[in-house]
């Protein structure tokens, strides 16, 4: 919270939340009006910013809206007419209604020289106070207000989550934060929530800000002590919730489905077995008591090891709504993950395709999901790649609350030791028309605008940790905020989501501004450049933890992510024709788009065919000259990116600069390696030249 | 030792020296003559035996050796003849010449009906011992004695050492015994000596029976608490001097080159820095004070990341002398590996050649080290591969002392999972001419009768852990015997050195031996049949320690090891006219042998030539179909090991024969991965197909 004292070294960054964002707002004369948690997360906001800043807190205003403030706290009295009223709807939710969509819009208009923003609930005034300081100086300008300042404010998606895969201890092999590039865990240490919540405060203000509104605290891989979360470790996730209420957020836990069986002592975790039932309900009971507003579990079965219902013959429908009957009495929710795949594939049986897997277990299932299960699904049917087609289960269960899974934090995307700005890759992903282009998007459909009007949202892998910088790279706190922004409102343009984080983080120098647009917009495309080529995905180190090349890498190993490359091509033919049929799980006009390789988008060939390095893209250039040309661009652009931070050397903070730098020292070394080992590979596999005659080692 | 209560719940494997191995000699009445610590262990060997099998220990015996014993211990009385008189000569060394072949060797004879060992000193009485047990029976033949019985017996290595990975801790990555495939470590536990120590007395007896008079006792990556086994640890490795000191074998411990720094708190660790070579004398001291007969200092220097004297600007003559001369004065030997390569290496640089490294930096130093210093080499230039050429170090420095590095652990040859049986390989180098067939042979020169006749042995880093069967797979139990045994006569028939393993070990049913040679014989050709071809070496995976197939898990990487495979070919030019010129290092007839197709050996074809896959071997098959046809025929030949060895299902120990079938279940996994990616891989890039239509993935 504002005004912490730290025990920490060094201050974390305080990413787009610094004191400098609040001064249009802190110089101004506010008033709060409303009460409960979020409403008093506000008032603090405004009181910081206004004692910094010189403006006033003003702490009530008559009845209507606009009028001359009654009370004033602090500083010099007077009479003059608020700048800034900031109020809850008599009858607004707080608290209890966080995390509902009720409580969360607002409404923003101009009364006299008085901005109004008058909201549904806690949340909504949150979301209000920021929308205004996202607005910064314009916000003030009566003569020409922005465009997008006044008027109804509410979110699309009604789920916007973040789910922490942090361990409670450190995992040998996976460190403290699977899948984390930032340090260790903000909230454990040695199998205990950290002593010092301070830093969890902040980053449950920095989510409150962009919207978020549910987190989940601990690895969907329950090893070892986070299985007691659900008993001994209440009292944990209790304090954590109580850090996160102020700020709009229900807290959840991921629970391992054998927990009747190794925190319960049953004999079974079948979910059919009565007393199974009865211990899941004994243990949600104790769990809402202790946490009224508690938001539910999260729970990955049959996936990669994890225990699950397939063990005792059951399907996901079984498991799913077994803990859905416990959670639905106190409001609950279950997160329940489709990442459900045979992760011991023979690499030799061409037949089984990993991507046809999600579709296959869920697909037939639609309809059986009680209505307080959410469906998570990976926006693609592999694994968060750089490229992949969207996952058509998405589209497939209209019956079904089914809530999107992205990514923020860059386990396939550079590791955030490389610069990749997502927003562009979510903007594209959320905008995808499930049914063709115009027709409901991805997004809608995870907003209840598609068939079946099943509400969920959208859900993200977080990318922070105790770094300095909460994100390792100081650029990439810019993926968490464009997550905020979109599931918030996913028509968001992403270089205008990004314009809004570089000022608010670095401020309005226009160099520093221009300087981020020209490293971050394009970087998405930039990574896609120099890793794996068209689509197909993955060539990356299976020893190195998914960081940088290795083009045979998981060739061959039980995972059923293959590329097939021989001397003659390369690709995974997933056609219906003559190969995996998964082109099939696709409606019109997908299924026929993608099964034609005179259809079927460039940047997805090799996704969905299987070609001859000689094939002509769409572009006009063969396959193997597309892979040279890309890779000797994506280096390139890289040494631009190097250069182009350079000129920022004096325009922002000296640590972050270092940092910055570093890091691209780093991803041009990295980059080196993808553009020489994938050119090497393949030419050696071809044996055709490039045509420029570039070095090829 | 014999007759040890034990703590643990399972007894370890008595490996080689199980009762009945004694019998022949415990029905006997033997007489021990002489004094010290490692005829005290002989004493004690006699006593339990004829304890157990009806003998006598005869206490004493008259001057003329063979004739009536004065004095018996236990049972009847009597005056018969002594049927064994193990007898050191008078004024022959123990204890204090421990490791010094002056008092190894010893002289078998009959005297009547008496047969009479006489010892040149404890350790030679030791070796003695286990000569007439392992001649069995037939040791107490007169009419027909064993060929191999009668006459004088010394060792041919002046040194046999057991170089030991062990962590005192458990490492993260590379658990407790790096490169160990058997447990924890049987010496440490979280940074400290194990409380009991009879595991670490059954293996100093095992290691005595077989000759080994060395050990040292902690990795030579020395990390952590093991630098400090030098100071406050000394008393850690006291008690494990004391465990091996009866069994005629002196204790070392590997030495970080930094300690100067990282336990003496100096500036610098530059070995012509006086207060460093100050630090190390008085270190030296301190451990002589304490452990009078310790052997001395292991150093892995300027090797994969650990501290050496290139930092200061000296080579590695500097660095070792400096030790040497901190040990000199109290008997001790610096042990100064010569594995010494740029593990940072550009897979794009083409010229530069690990195989050629340590020759490079090592061969002109030669006539720079001084006496005790042992330049210890591996067999092969490159890191123990299942095959790969002679390292031309070994000939090229006729003034330094040049022990050879063997690797009994198997960390390329099957991880302990394969049945892997090293005897073979070991004879094949052992035996190698280093200029020429007929002329002197590795094992030669290093024993002293090479050029320059430097006398040093060889070492080589041991598979034991905390396992019940000390070494994972039971049968891997024989490389340490053979490792033991070659070091002692590398002239040893390997085949029949895994006879006189088998017969001790399992008895004597000729069911057991016959299905061990049918097993374990060709075991090392098989592993290389399904494993990497033609001496290209590695083709292992970095993911998992290098366990199993990873054709191109190298070859993209900083450590040197390529295989250049690309559509039209295969292997390394090492050439002199073509490559990187390795083929020079070595002395005729050798340098010409390699450099020429026309007659390098076949199975080092791919280790010294990059040929096209349609290149004709000597034996009248390509490249490509050759590697096709040892796959095929590799994995065919596993699937016979697991039918010879069910057919020992009652012959041999329950436990044993469990053990022994789930290795070959998982030996016949892998193999067939191996099979199978290579066989693919090599098909996807050549297109070749296999010339009699198996099937190839």
């Amino acid at each position: 919270m504002t005004g912490d004292t730290r025990t920490e070294a060094v201050m974390p960054h305080p990413a787009w939340l610094p004191e400098a964002a609040f001064a249009p707002l802190g110089r101004r004369r506010v008033a709060v009006v409303g009460t409960g948690p979020v409403v008093g997360t506000v008032r603090a906001e405004v009181a910081a910013a206004v004692a910094r800043h010189g403006g006033r807190l003003v702490d009530a205003v008559d009845a209507s809206h606009g009028g001359n403030a009654a009370h004033e706290t602090g500083g010099q009295g007077g009479a003059d007419d608020v700048d800034l009223l900031l109020t809850v709807t008599p009858g607004g939710g707080d608290g209890a209604g966080v995390g509902t969509s009720a409580a969360e819009g607002f409404e923003v208009r101009r009364v006299g020289s008085t901005l109004v923003v008058d909201a549904d609930g806690g949340p909504g005034l949150l979301y209000g106070l920021h929308h205004v300081v996202r607005h910064g100086e314009a916000a003030f300008a009566p003569e020409a207000p922005s465009a997008t300042l006044l008027g109804r404010h509410e979110p699309a998606e009604p789920i916007r989550m973040l789910d922490h895969w942090d361990n409670l201890t450190v995992h040998p092999v996976m460190g403290q934060v699977e899948r984390g590039y930032a340090g260790g865990s903000i909230f454990w240490s040695e199998g205990r929530l950290v002593e010092d919540l301070s830093r969890a405060r902040e980053y449950a203000r920095l989510l409150g800000s962009i919207g978020v509104n549910r987190v989940a605290v601990n690895n969907v891989n329950v090893g070892g002590v986070a299985a007691r979360l659900l008993t001994d470790g209440l009292a944990d996730v209790a304090r954590l919730a109580e850090v996160f209420r102020p700020h709009g957020i229900r807290t959840h836990i991921s629970v391992s489905f054998a927990a009747p069986m190794t925190v319960g002592g049953l004999p079974t975790s079948d979910p059919l077995d009565p007393d199974v039932e009865r211990w899941w309900a004994q243990a949600a009971e104790r769990v809402w008591a202790r946490i009224p507003d508690f938001g539910g579990f999260v729970v990955k079965a049959d996936s990669e090891g994890q225990p699950g219902p397939f063990a005792y013959g059951r399907d996901h429908a079984d498991g799913a709504n077994m803990l859905a009957r416990a959670a639905a009495p106190h409001g609950g929710t279950i997160f329940w993950r489709a990442f459900v795949y045979n992760h011991k594939q023979d690499w030799r049986d061409r037949s089984t395709d990993r991507a046809r897997a999600a579709y296959d277990h869920f697909a037939p299932l639609d309809g059986r999901f009680d209505e307080n299960v959410v469906l998570q699904v990976k926006y693609g049917p592999l694994d968060f790649q750089t490229r992949e087609a969207i996952s058509p289960v998405i589209g497939a269960m209209p019956q079904t609350r089914v809530a999107v899974e992205l990514q923020v934090t860059q386990e396939y995307t550079g590791q955030q030791k490389h610069v990749c700005y997502l927003g562009t890759q979510w903007s594209e992903i959320l905008g995808f028309g499930l049914w063709g282009p115009g027709g409901p998007t991805l997004a809608d459909v995870a907003a209840g605008r598609g068939p079946g009007e099943r509400a969920a949202g959208l859900v993200a892998v977080s990318n922070v940790g105790d770094d300095e910088f909460w994100t390792g790279h100081p650029l990439a706190q810019a993926n968490l905020y464009a997550f905020g922004r979109l599931a918030w409102d996913p028509t968001l343009d992403a270089p205008a989501v990004l314009d809004e984080w570089a000022r608010l983080t670095f401020g309005e120098d226009p160099t520093v501004v221009a300087t981020l647009h020209d490293l971050m917009d394009g970087s998405w495309r930039t990574y896609e450049d120099y890793t794996a080529p068209l689509g197909v995905g993955f060539m990356v180190s299976p020893a190195r933890m998914h960081y940088g090349p290795d083009v045979d890498g998981y060739e061959y190993s039980p995972w059923g992510t293959y590329h097939f490359a021989d001397r003659d091509g390369v690709g995974v033919d997933r056609t219906r024709a003559t190969g995996t049929g998964y082109t099939g799980q696709y409606p019109e006009p997908w299924r026929d788009v993608y099964e034609s390789l005179e259809t079927c988008p460039d940047e997805l060939t090799l996704f969905f065919h299987h070609v001859p390095y000689t094939h002509v893209l769409h572009d006009g250039v063969t396959v193997i000259q597309h892979i040279y040309d890309t890779h000797f661009r994506g280096l390139e652009r890289v040494e631009e990116m190097v250069r182009t931070w350079e000129k920022l050397e004096g325009h922002v903070d000296g640590r972050v600069f270092t940092r910055v730098a570093e890091r691209l020292a780093e991803q041009l070394r990295s980059a080196r390696e993808w553009r020489d080992q994938i050119n090497t590979y393949f030419w050696r596999k071809s044996g055709i030249p490039d045509a420029h005659g570039r070095t090829i080692y």
